[in-house]
This record gives structure tokens, sequence and C-alpha cells, in this order.
């Protein structure tokens, strides 16, 4: 019961014709609808009608939205968010294309959550019989999956405890100011068994650092990084191994601005996970393991 | 809440000093403890006290034990059970080495389920402070930790149901005789985003087919498979692919015969994940997808 | 100076659309031309006209081509083949479709080896200006390369003199029948730097084992077991490791029954390469090293 | 018959126990001996004595030795090297620790070539009987062997043409200032299969660029740069792929600043490989394929 997997991000791109380009020829993904002037896709692991909308005009983040297990879930969060202060509304069904009844809530950060129970289902692309483990017909990097979103906030203690609190996430690591501190100056934040679901590093409110796609293996990363090469993709960082996490990653650019990730890898966590604890002078090492460092970038470059 | 993980596995052992070399040189896991003529081990990335027990005296699997959320779940699963049809008793504090308050119960198959809610912590080899993403000193096949295990039961239905009726857990993937039937001939459960925590087979009831150890990647397969082959372990099948789950697998017989596997890979779950069907016919396919066929060894070596 | 590498294998197939179909379809060779009801095909980073010739009618080997660096390679090997007892024939230029002048023999085996100094070229699949690491638009396991061809011979030991003696290969690998013998019961011959270019085991004169493809990694071996699987092609052996060159590999069968291989990584050799022995009581681990036994099949099918 | 390869570098530090501490810990070569001041080292993939020789005392290359197959090849280069213009002088037994007789010539960019035809032996790590394929107890990334060295000079074209003319190397990629041109701004040359025994780039005479290390895979790469982050190690650049050779990379820094490389893939080539021509404006591409920019340490740091 509660939040099973963030669902689906809705960005905004200054282009669609070029982000279509972008999402389905590049990484892979499905276009599996086009309405109200946006275009829907999905990895061809999922099975939902969904996991990324484009939406024209701008850049940035329209809300991230996660999908909860049962109908009860959305009328108990919907209770809690409100105890815990912050306005809900309904999204009803049909005001979302493909997406069944859900709720809706602006975070302290400016960011927006929206919680559904129901989508339209497609299938996978490996089907669910006798299955072979991935489909023919592959197109470029072949992203299976939305993985994870990260975003800023001026204040990311109070964005973790909005999920830890309502949602009841679990963080699976952290970065403080120094030793002995718990006040949180970035947090990594998870549902069951992944790393991280969503999480948040200090920064404007209302932005997006990057969401990111979920590759098998680190041979399938830097296949990835070929094909930015190969199309002209822009590459933030990467290949390179989070310390953080423990993932292997490229940064790259939608053709708005918008920061995507490759990602594989990565440890299991479950609700006793022992949170990891960075200190910030060690933040370098957590993000990128392998130089110690951060470009200005990636502090600076959001949408 | 409810079930996180296949804690730990209770196995029999003919020898024991050869069954701890087997473990704690060949796989990599530590020895953690030893008490009441049994020895305790978890693989470097488990914070739990341990997740294989090994005892003298035969082979086979003594118990199969899973760790919940809450004390809440263990007298919720403790009614249940019971309205279930099955006789359920405590396992007190102190019953068991390092482990916390729990319940036991003997399946219709003959194999004990415990589910308990606390273990003695060690934390894992790379610390929760600025860690690295893997630990100094490795040993062996290094695996980091228990992933699944899976039983031979005469009515795998009934077992299977157990698991999702009771213990909430979900079906990934199941044979059927073929296409169209809902008859559950193998069922491979899961309780949150791994392809299996548990899944069964048929076959005589309370016995062992094998438990897992998970491995980061197809390389880590082979280099297994290398230590297999310099220190002398009896390899049944594999490297290769699973069809069910897709995941990349050897399996490898521990001293006394249990059978043992190295399992990297696979899929995402939630629950919702679209359950998979295989039919018999393809049953080949689904355990072993390069080979198209299963061995002899497969389905008549036991423990 | 001398031969270069093992330029083309020509084979005998059954049926040609179905080896074609094989060739072309599964492995990813590119059909270059068909000429005298024959179909020359090669890898997409073979800059040569053909490096595989099928030819209908049977199956096995009709004859393995070694390219040489230059016209006077061709006259002094056709005075030392001579010089060492064998009957050696001018094939001219126009006689072998696409290949230039060249000389063949007969092996007391009964294998062919035709030696020939030019090809036509059609360049690789990646240009040779500012290119890509690999073309788009590749075909099934997307073979680059011929590797090796691995043959029987009654006499393996007169086998390998043959090349060390005659073409100046040197053996970086020998099957012996006990420690301290020198009688070789099999060798691998290599040239220059890789593991092996050609390579005999005992049995009947005349028959080919198999022919080798390179891959680049253990990932792209995983992934031609699953297109062996995905288009029913039969596997013999792996994926495993041989002990032998430390490659990886599979074993897999032709349309018409000629065995195949994928094969990746092993070590580099020079002409000071220190020869490697094994005794005939370890060949198990030497061909299968994870496994360490050979299964029938090894020995018994052969074309 | 000619140059075998890259034999040794010999290469001056300014602290040699950091620099040991670095050979040996960090990079996993084995010391094989300590004389007059210096430490010879070898990779555990490597038969003879030596492969790197530390010598205090600054920074830089102090020259690099080529193995010839024969005496015969000794005395052809001397009368070739001295042919083309060059001073060359004997090296004889005992004047270079565990080297045999050789030639040495400094070449019209500063930089000293030896040449040697014989080096007392060690043996590789596996042994030479019934092997495994790699040795028990590695250490750090554990490094089989040296790979090439890159250096820098005022005419690169001049020094190519050294290595083409007189050493009978083959260049398999070249710079150029734009297409059409054939002035070598850079060349990558080598002798029999690899992508490169020696480069060579413009920039100040008798400068080292960095000299690489063979790793086997792209998870390898990956583990190697872990353990620069584990032990502190300044990263350059990588991991990434290079465009030139097609191989995975990360360029480091030991700790007298000398940059060394774990360089893994890469295509074969054959006398009659089809050299790869870059345009200058491309460069950036043909060094770091998947960032496609030089950062100004690549070009400025040399020792």
């Amino acid at each position: 019961m509660g939040v099973m997997r963030l669902g689906f991000v809705e960005v905004r791109v200054t282009d669609l014709d070029a982000a279509v380009s972008h999402y389905e020829g590049s990484l892979g993904l499905e276009v599996t609808g086009r309405a109200e002037g946006k275009v829907f896709l999905k990895g061809w692991d999922e099975w939902d009608h969904h996991s990324v909308v484009l939406q024209p005009g701008g850049v940035g983040l329209v809300k991230m939205a996660f999908k909860v297990e049962s109908d009860q879930d959305l009328e108990d969060f919907e209770k809690r968010i409100a105890a815990w202060g912050l306005k809900v509304s309904r999204v009803h069904r049909g005001e979302d294309f493909a997406v069944g009844e859900g709720i809706s809530t602006e975070l302290p950060s400016g960011h927006v959550v929206q919680l559904y129970r129901e989508m339209e289902t497609l299938g996978v692309g490996t089907g669910t019989e006798n299955p072979d483990p991935w489909p023919d017909g592959q197109r470029g990097m072949a992203v299976p999956r939305l993985d994870h979103v990260l975003v800023t906030a001026e204040d990311p203690h109070l964005f973790s405890r909005f999920f830890t609190e309502v949602l009841d996430f679990h963080i699976s690591e952290r970065v403080v100011p120094q030793a002995g501190s718990d006040q949180i100056l970035g947090a990594w934040l998870f549902r069951t068994n992944t790393p991280h679901d969503v999480a948040v590093i200090p920064g404007p409110n209302g932005k997006l650092h990057h969401f990111a796609f979920y590759l098998d293996n680190w041979y399938e990363v830097l296949r990835a990084g070929d094909i930015m090469a190969k199309t002209g993709i822009p590459v933030d960082v990467g290949p390179t191994r989070h310390g953080i996490t423990r993932g292997q990653t490229i940064y790259f650019f939608d053709p708005s601005g918008n920061r995507n990730e490759v990602f594989s890898g990565g440890y299991i966590t479950y609700p006793d996970f022992p949170c990891i604890t960075w200190t910030a002078d060690q933040l370098g090492k957590g993000i990128f393991y392998i130089q110690r460092e951060l470009n200005d970038r990636f502090t600076t470059v959001l949408t």
C-alpha cells in the first residue's frame, strides 16, 4: 500500500519536434499518444501508457506524478497532505490524458506533486507470454524505463520531510553540513527497493535538475554515450560512477536544455536501510566518485 | 508495512568446516557468529547480523525467514496465518541467535517459514559515512547479499497462494500447463521491486532447489565461474541467462550438495507488474534461455 | 612480411538460402557478392571483399585462405611448401572471385590452404575519415570480423609443424599426453598478436570443427546468445570461458550443421610468447574452463 | 622479424617511494628488481623482467625501448638508423639491468629509442602449465601489461616517418589540418595487430604525454576509476571512449605528475589496415569521443 513509483514526469520543452526526436529517436522511448498539444511517451519495459509527457513552451518540470497502489491510498494521502498544511486538489479522471482519478498538491518548494492510482495500460515490449528478455527493433539508447527525478529547493530539509512524513518515503542518502549534523542539505528518497525515486539538492525553488532513465549495465552506459556523440547530444558529465547510490551515469541535455540522465547499477534498499550520510566537504566524491569534484554546470544549470 | 525481504535461510550441511570454507572462502560471506553449533554469515552489503545459517547434519532447508517492517505486521500475520488454516507459533526473542521476536509456521508443502521484525545489526562493509562503492579486502566471489530461494512442492499452486493470500506477495512469473490455463505449476513471487524473493516449482514437498546470491553484473558472474573452476566447486549450469526474470546465472553446489546460485540483472517489479505466463512446453527456454533445454539435474537434484 | 591473418574460409552448406539467412541475418555479416553459385560475405569491420564464402552442396571446409603481406611472400612460400614436400599450385588472379594471385596446397591432413596477397577492398562500415566507433544499422550479432578456424587431423603434430616450419606461425598453446611430453595432440597457432589464427585437435583428416567470429566483450557474447534463442539457432556450448586462450565463447551451429563460434577476449601474443602446455587430463578445463568437462558433441560433431 | 612491441618505458620520478607505492600498490605491477638506484616492475601477464623502470630525479621519459625478434634485426636497424641520418650507439649487455645487447638512438624530437633482443625472463603470473585465466592475489587495478606510449614532438610528421621508414611501423590513425592534406599533425603507430604501440601529437620536443596499461574490459576501467578515488590518485579525464582507437580509457597522474592511462578495447590492425584520418576540427571527438572536446590539461600538462 502507498506510493509504488515515480509514474511520470511532465516537462516543458521549447521545441516539441526537436524534443520528440530526442526522446523517441535517441533515447528510444515510444510515442504512445498526442493530445492537448502534448506528446506522451513510455520506455519499452513500462506497461503503463506513459512515463514522460512533453509540453510545448519553455523548459522545466510541470509536475512529477507518483502511482499509488489503491484508491484508499488516494483518500489517505489527500487527508495527510491537508493535515501537513498543504492545499490539495482532485485531478479527475479525464483531466489528464490516459490517467485515472488523482490528487495534486504544490510543495513549499513550488514543485507540483500528483498522485494517481490508475493509468491506461499498453503492456511491455516483450509481452507477457513466454517473453524474450528484450524486444526486437530497439532504437537509440533503448532506455527501458524512467527511474527518478532530482529537483532543487531552497529548503531541501522541508522537501524531504514532505516525502518521509506524508508519503512514507525513506532516505537512502543525505548530505549534511558536517559530521554530526542532522540538517539535510540534500536527500535521496525511496519508497521500496531502489536507491531513489526522487531526490533534492539546494537551489532555487521549483527547478528541475534532471530526470533519469534506467540502463541495465555499464556497457549500455558506454553505448548511450556513443549515441550521444553520434547524434550530437550535449553531454554534461560522464560516463562515471556516483558515490551516492553507487550507480553509473551520464548526464546530458535535451534540445531544450532540460538535463537527462542514463543511470545503471546502484544498491537495493529496504525500509530498514541504514541511511548514508555525506558531509558537505565530500560532496564532490558523493556526486562524481571517480573525479571527486563538481563542475559549475552541476549546480547552476537548472530548468 | 508487511514483509520486506527474504532475511535469511537456514540450511543443513553434512560437513560444517567444508561448508564454512565454501561460503566464507569462495562466496566471500563473512562469518558473523557461531552459536548452538551453528555458523552465521552475511554478505558485505547486508547490515543485519546474518543471511545464511549453517547447521551441521544432513542437507536441505531448515527454514526460510522473512523480515517484516513492524511488530504490528507480526501480529497481523499471526492471525492471517491461523485464519488460513495453518498452525502458527511464536519464536521468542533469544530462541534464535541475534534474532528478535517472531512467528513460525509450517506450510502444507512442509517448508518452515519464519517471520521476524528485528535482528542485531552489524552494518555494511562500506559503512554509512562518505562510503566507497565497495569495500577493500574482498574475498572470492564477494557476493554482496542473499537474493532469493527456490523450493519444490507437490502443490505449487497452494504454495504460491500462501504467499499471495497471506503474506501479500505478488506473482511476477508463473508456469501453466498450456495457454489459457490458470493452474500454477511454478511461481516466482515478490514483495516489492525484485523479480522474486521466493519461488516454487513442482517436486517433492519440503525440498530445497537452490538459494541465490546477488552479483552486480554479467562480468561478475564470469568471475564467479572462474573462481568455481579455481576452487573446484561443482557447476550445475551456466553462465547463462534465465528467460524467467531475465537474470544472468550460474547454478553450482556447496560441498554438501545444496545448490547455490549467483544471480545478476533482472527487471524491476511493482504491485501492478503484469504477471508473465510461461506455457510448460516453453519451460526450457524459461529456465535456461540460451540453451532452451533443462538438464536432468535441474529437476532431480534437490536437498 | 609473411602471413598477416586468416583471410577467409570457404565452407559448404546444404541449403544456401538458409545459410545466407544465418550468416547475414543472425550473425550480421554483409553479403558483398554472389558469383559462380557462391555467396561472399564480410564483417562490418573488415575492409577486404569477403571473409566467408558459402558454397552450396554438402558441409565442411573447402579451404582456409591466409592473406600475406607481399608478392615476395607468395614466391617464398611457394618454394618453402615444395621444399617441405607438398604439392603447391598457383591460383591465378580471376580464378577466385575478388581475389588476386595466390598459391594453394593440400596438407597431409587433407585440408586445403590458400595464400593470397590481394583482395578487392570495400572498406569498413565506419569509414576512414573521422569515424564513429561502430556503424549505424547493425544486424543481429553484428560480428565485426572473422577470427580463427579450428580443424581436426589424424596427426595434429604434423599439422602444426606445417604452420610453424613453413608459414612461420608460433604455438600459443598445445596439448600433450602428459607433463614432460613434446607430442602435440592439439595446437593453437598464431602469426602475430592474437591467441590463434588456426588450431588443430585430434580427429579425422579434412574435417572442420568450427570457425569463429570476434565479439568485443562478454556482454556482446550474452547478447549473441540471446539472438540464438530468439532466432532458433542450435547452441552447442556456452556462454562460458575457455581455459585455452582465456577467451569467452559460445559454440553454435549454422543451418547445415557447420559449427560457428563467437569469441571475445583472450590475451595478446608475440613471437616470444611462452608456449602454454595443457596435459590431456586437464583438457576439459582447457576447453571449457568453468564446467571443466567436454561434452560428446565437442569431439564427435564435425563437418 | 623486426620490432615486436614496446618492451619498456623508463621514466623519471621525483619521489621514488611514492612512485613505487603508486605503480605497485595501485596499478598492481610487481617489483621485480632494484638496481643502480632504479626500480623495475612488470605486469602479471608479462613474461619479461620488466616493462616499467622508475628512476629518481625529475619527471618525464628517459627512454622508450622496443623488443625486436632477432639479433639480425639489431644489426639491420643499426644500419637503417644510421642511413636515415641519426647517430646510433650500442647498449652492451649488462649496461641495462636484465637487458641483453641493444642499440640506442636519439630522435630529432629528442626522444631516446632503444632496441633490444633479449631480456631476462620471469614468466607470467598464471604460469604456462594448465593455467588459470588470472592469478590469485591481485593488487589494485591489476594491470596485466604495458600497452603504449604517447609523446609530443615539434615535428610529429618527422617523428612518425622515423617509425614507418626505419622501424617498419604502420600508421593506424593520423590527424591532418584539413581533409585532403597529408601533413601529419599526430600519428598513432603500430607494428603488428594493436591500434598503437607509440603515438605522437604536436608539442615540445622530448616530452611525455602518457604511457598506458591494458585492461581487459570497460568494467575493469570502472574498477580502476574506483581505485583511483579510493587511493586519491588525481584523474585527468575519463572513464570515456576514444574516437581514435575506439578504446576505453582513464587518464590519471602518478605522484610525480607523469600521466598514466588505463586502456581497454580497440580494434585489430594489420599491415594492410586502411589508415584512418582525422581532420583537426574533429580532434576533440577523436580524443574524447563522448565529450567531443579536449580540456586544457590534455595539451599542456606534459612531463
